[in-house]
């Protein structure tokens, strides 16, 4: 289990949001961050296809090859709402075609590394899961 | 930007599952896990209503509390998934009326870490996304 520093600590108690709280703002960011879209979205351009690289701009056509089975609509969606909360920059080249790049923010840099490690944790414990998932439906089978 | 250690480096190199892929597991994993309310479950039962501290069994009841404006149904089916795939136990107690309570796995645990710094990043970070959002909507008025 990870250990928060001491200035995370001091970061959580001073917090004036709360998303233990219907009422609180930072309910429904938690929302939209804790999601499978915007955790591939971050993920590709934090850290590339292989999850090992440097943050670099993408094209949507990229980004869509890289997260494979995103559909048009949902992937227009998820960089729409990324781009209004602040987490990337659209940028639009004057090429023939328009060429059209995301990349994080710094903002989105600060979110990019617990993506990652959400991403990563499936991938390491998906053994572990299926196990659990064996185990418990023998059980009650 | 959190940095990967080279352990982790490593083991994603060396990852079967690839969640970037929708026929893998891990996809579908992901997106059980990248959730606001397994955030707030995990994060309760992993260090409580402040999130500073200890993991500790929790009641039904006292979870429905501390995850406030959580439905029964949604709460019921979250605990029951999370069970399933190995992250939480559940026991009973033969009390009257009977007590039954839900503690993270070790499993629970190693993924505690991640979805707490979720939840804290989206309580730290409201002020920015708020301003990115005034930012944001000024431009497109």
């Amino acid at each position: 289990m990870a250990t928060m520093t001491a200035d995370q600590q001091r970061a959580a108690a001073k917090a004036e949001y709360n998303a233990f709280l219907d009422v609180c703002p930072s309910r429904k960011l938690l929302d939209r961050i804790a999601d499978k879209w915007v955790t591939l979205v971050i993920a590709a351009l934090g850290s590339g296809p292989d999850c090992t690289g440097e943050p670099r701009p993408m094209r949507f056509s990229e980004l869509s090859r890289v997260l494979a089975g995103v559909s048009q609509k949902m992937l227009t969606q998820t960089l729409r709402s990324l781009e209004r909360d602040g987490l990337i920059t659209r940028t639009v080249t004057p090429t023939v075609p328009v060429t059209v790049s995301y990349e994080l923010t710094d903002l989105g840099l600060s979110l990019h590394g617990l993506v990652r490690g959400i991403k990563l944790w499936a991938e390491q414990h998906m053994d572990d899961v299926f196990a659990a998932r064996a185990a418990h439906d023998a059980l009650a089978g």
